[in-house]
């Protein structure tokens, strides 16, 4: 602490010559709380967290409820077939004798209550909505797989539904798919306390994992704003990425195991607690980002990293783009292992955050803005890189206002300015949202040129994003959905991402939504191969229809 | 460098109250040369490095002969199918016409000289031999494509071939299939100097990329023993782990794209260099690790860590597995993000390497040895975090004695005792090899279990690795190859393995001579999909068959 102390004289010594620097402690907590919708959702969230249904469980986090403020309130969501071209392909319809068959796999756990149906056919950014007439609830893969080997005879269609809080319509059903739940599978199955190694079943809710593991020492590999909502298995499932991907890399490499139960109901048992096992070749790859369309995942063996000791931000202004990635290469040099987060953000996107839920801007206003985190073990020596980081910058020109925090309700303000843009943005009107990868250097430029290409028919253009994965969210505001609108921006946005050789999804995965687009970023041989994976793991198609792949000429 | 003193001066100050020190400095160069073996094979390897067949390319460093000193001398070694009951499979053999053929795609690089193919017949543990007619040497994907076109057509068996470093029989022949090298496939391809994203083709040799982005700054995030020969499409088909593995992860999490040629000759470019992409499912997972039975790797994008700014090691002696264990605990709390390796031997490890290679033992004699590295960005912060974890392993008696290094060669020269330890079991005898993922705190038991098992039938049963990964190398030695000890030993070690939900193979696959155990560590329904994706993938078998996969009943 005395060498933090140090720091911090050395920092606010620095502010004196070249800064005018606000002090995190002078914000208040009005921060989070002087938003009347923010509170009524807070509010709203609370009273129905014990609900079992629709209702994101969690859900006592300012952070968590976010997810849930976007499907409460307003006007009933257009059915999706009435919005896009899509077709119902022949599967069967579930009768009298379906939910029979359930009933006796799940008693009492199948759900045909039109309102409570209601919330799981509907996604959270209320674009697209099903019209499923059952849900059900399983509690072990064993009922999971004798709920999908009934379906697979009679020809069901199923949509494995987690936390329902993806971005891109592939949580919820297309039509009346059999929704299958994995809210109730929310066991920690076994956490080792040397290794960090956690089995837990798939309806595990982030946040409280996260919970579950920090008290012993270690923290999730991943964290997202949605967190107090997402099941573990649907993180899986999508390939989430998020605020940690940085600092401790993909699931693709933290996920040890999985327990999947095929199309046909046959349980498929990876779920090993290995760090490493070269037998054979690694089948649950196949299902980590295929977002329910190969298999239903049930359990997941995921190895958490140590808790880091000490956890600092700074929330940084930049004059230039060019300046936001000199620092990054600053920040990547001199922070070396300890940098875990890379974030910006233009001035746009904090304007928003200040109009929509009067967020207060805790340094200079600059046309750009960067989080940088450093999560290390020992405090005196990460805040002595930081603030060496700091003086360079600073000095540099590189940045010309800044503010740090350590303690932890600090830290989290600061990264309320970044994780709240997409609130803050759904609350601009209706949002146009694209999350690409793109060359780091090249991230910016779509933004500009969407500016001029648009003019006046967009209400915002913003971009933000995860800088040091390369990735960015590009989101267009506009009074309403506008069909003129959409043909300026698609398929624009994504051939510029394809000439760039970027990804049409980063981290959202294509879902419902983004299916069609997928040969922007992947060759026809890539897709053609997918659909014969798709073929093998799932002949009759009955996973997540109309998802991932586009549908087949 | 004055915190790096400081701290030094203290550990000394430890020393002089716990334990004897041995100094690094002591050690002469004696260390690597005394032994006449070594030299010799050193000489030969630099003598025949600018050849272009069998030796191992890039051999210019003490660690790289190594692969290159087991394949050279002794007397011949038995055909595959002399030792092993295997039956070569329906496949064409190769005519003039495809000779023909195989000259107009590759002029000049197709091998038929007997004495030349040799090498390329023999695995470099000189344990199986093939008899293929025909070594291809193509230098772009275009002609692997032409060349695996024609092969599928006309049903020709094809043994996909890097570095031939494998330690289970997978790089080689087992009948006549034509062995395609990809050993002329070694061009950097590009390089980013901000994310660290190299694209190569597949035949670099690692240990040449690894100085091609040093020059850069970064550090390839593998590092193996066999560096100095094994290319990194090698890597890559057998999810090579490693020394850095504890570090900087899998490469399922490292290896961003890659591209591959499947059976019948269709180039999949998934050639990406985005650390996001969740476009569809992740195809370039299946050919991690399925050592060439499901398609030719030909380049590899992979992202390169910042080169470490420090690089610390300690090599301390430890009075028993559970203090090993409890030391292990003390660095992952303590050293928390800079720990990059930790690794064990037994005793008797200690005393092979000292008898076969004449390396000194730098600390007092102790049932237990452990490698612990630091990599970070601060030499000052590294050492003065590694010195309180040394004081506290002392002062509570987990380790009796210890040294310290900073500097690159003495840091080889510590390293040298554990990566030689292969070196060293191969002069003691014929050597049986188990390459076991294992629950840590179980890893050592099976060693003990077999000196037991096995009294005086072995000549030596010992036991090291990978401690952080739970990573078990156990090997046996014997004056020569005895039926009745393997059959003491197999299926023993599986079973016991299995009984501990181990994996049989951690990270050297199972290729040839491993495929039979895959059912140990992997259930039925996985290896039936496996059979199914490899049946997808190759329909007729053609990739590297007798490896991987057991045959089907």
């Amino acid at each position: 602490m005395r060498m933090l102390c140090a720091c911090r004289a050395a920092f606010f010594r620095l502010r004196a010559e070249a800064m005018v620097l606000h002090l995190v402690p002078r914000w208040s907590a009005r921060l989070f709380w002087a938003s009347p919708g923010w509170r009524r959702t807070y509010t709203r969230g609370a009273s129905v967290r014990l609900k079992w249904l629709g209702c994101p469980r969690g859900m006592y986090s300012p952070l968590a409820c976010r997810a849930y403020s976007a499907v409460a309130g307003g006007p009933e969501v257009m059915l999706t077939p009435e919005r896009y071209p899509v077709q119902r392909l022949p599967f069967s319809t579930v009768s009298e004798e379906d939910l029979a068959a359930f009933e006796y796999i799940i008693p009492g756990r199948v759900i045909t209550d039109p309102e409570q149906l209601h919330a799981c056919n509907v996604d959270w950014l209320r674009t697209v909505r099903g019209c499923s007439k059952v849900l059900l609830r399983p509690q072990t893969s064993e009922e999971v797989s004798q709920i999908l080997r009934h379906c697979y005879k009679r020809n069901l269609a199923v949509n494995p539904q987690g936390g329902n809080t993806g971005m891109v319509g592939g949580s919820v059903p297309v039509f009346d798919e059999v929704i299958l739940s994995t809210a109730l599978m929310n066991q920690v199955i076994s956490f080792h306390d040397v290794s960090g190694i956690l089995v837990c079943q798939a309806g595990c809710v982030l946040e409280e994992l996260s919970r579950y593991v920090q008290e012993r020492d270690f923290i999730m590999p991943l964290d997202l704003g949605a967190k107090g909502s997402c099941h573990i298995g649907g993180n899986v499932a999508t390939n989430a990425g998020g605020l940690r991907f940085l600092r401790y890399g993909s699931l693709r490499g933290t996920v040890l195991g999985l327990e999947v139960v095929l199309a046909d109901g046959t349980i498929l048992n990876c779920l090993t607690s290995l760090r490493k096992d070269n037998t054979g070749y690694d089948l649950k790859q196949m299902f980590i980002g295929s977002e329910g369309t190969l298999g239903v995942i049930t359990a997941v063996s995921i190895v958490c990293p140590p808790k880091p000791k000490a956890v600092n931000v700074a929330f940084l202004g930049c004059p230039g783009f060019t300046e936001v990635l000199q620092t990054f290469r600053t920040c990547k040099g001199m922070l070396g292992e300890i940098l875990s987060a890379f974030e910006f953000m233009d001035t746009e996107c904090m304007q928003l955050v200040g109009q929509h839920l009067h967020l207060t801007n805790p340094v200079q206003e600059s046309p750009f803005y960067v989080l940088v985190e450093t999560s290390g073990s020992s405090a005196g020596h990460d805040a002595e890189k930081l603030t060496s980081v700091l003086e360079q910058v600073l000095n540099s020109g590189l940045v010309t206002d800044g503010t740090m925090a350590t303690d932890q309700r600090k830290v989290q303000m600061l990264w309320a300015l970044r994780e709240r843009i997409t609130e803050a943005l759904s609350r601009d009107g209706y949002v146009f949202k694209y999350d690409l990868s793109l060359p780091v250097e090249r991230l910016y430029d779509l933004v500009i040129d969407l500016r001029t290409r648009l003019g006046p028919h967009a209400k915002h253009v913003v971009g933000y994003g995860h800088l040091g994965d390369g990735n960015l969210h590009l989101n267009v505001t506009a009074e309403a959905f506008s069909q003129e609108l959409l043909g300026a921006l698609e398929p624009y946005v994504y051939a510029w991402t394809a000439e760039q050789r970027g990804s049409v999804s980063a981290e959202h995965g294509l879902g419902f939504k983004k299916k069609n687009v997928l040969s922007y970023s992947k060759s026809p041989v890539a897709v053609k191969l997918m659909q014969q994976l798709k073929a093998m793991l799932d002949p009759k198609g009955i996973l997540n229809p109309y998802k991932t792949l586009p549908a087949q000429a």
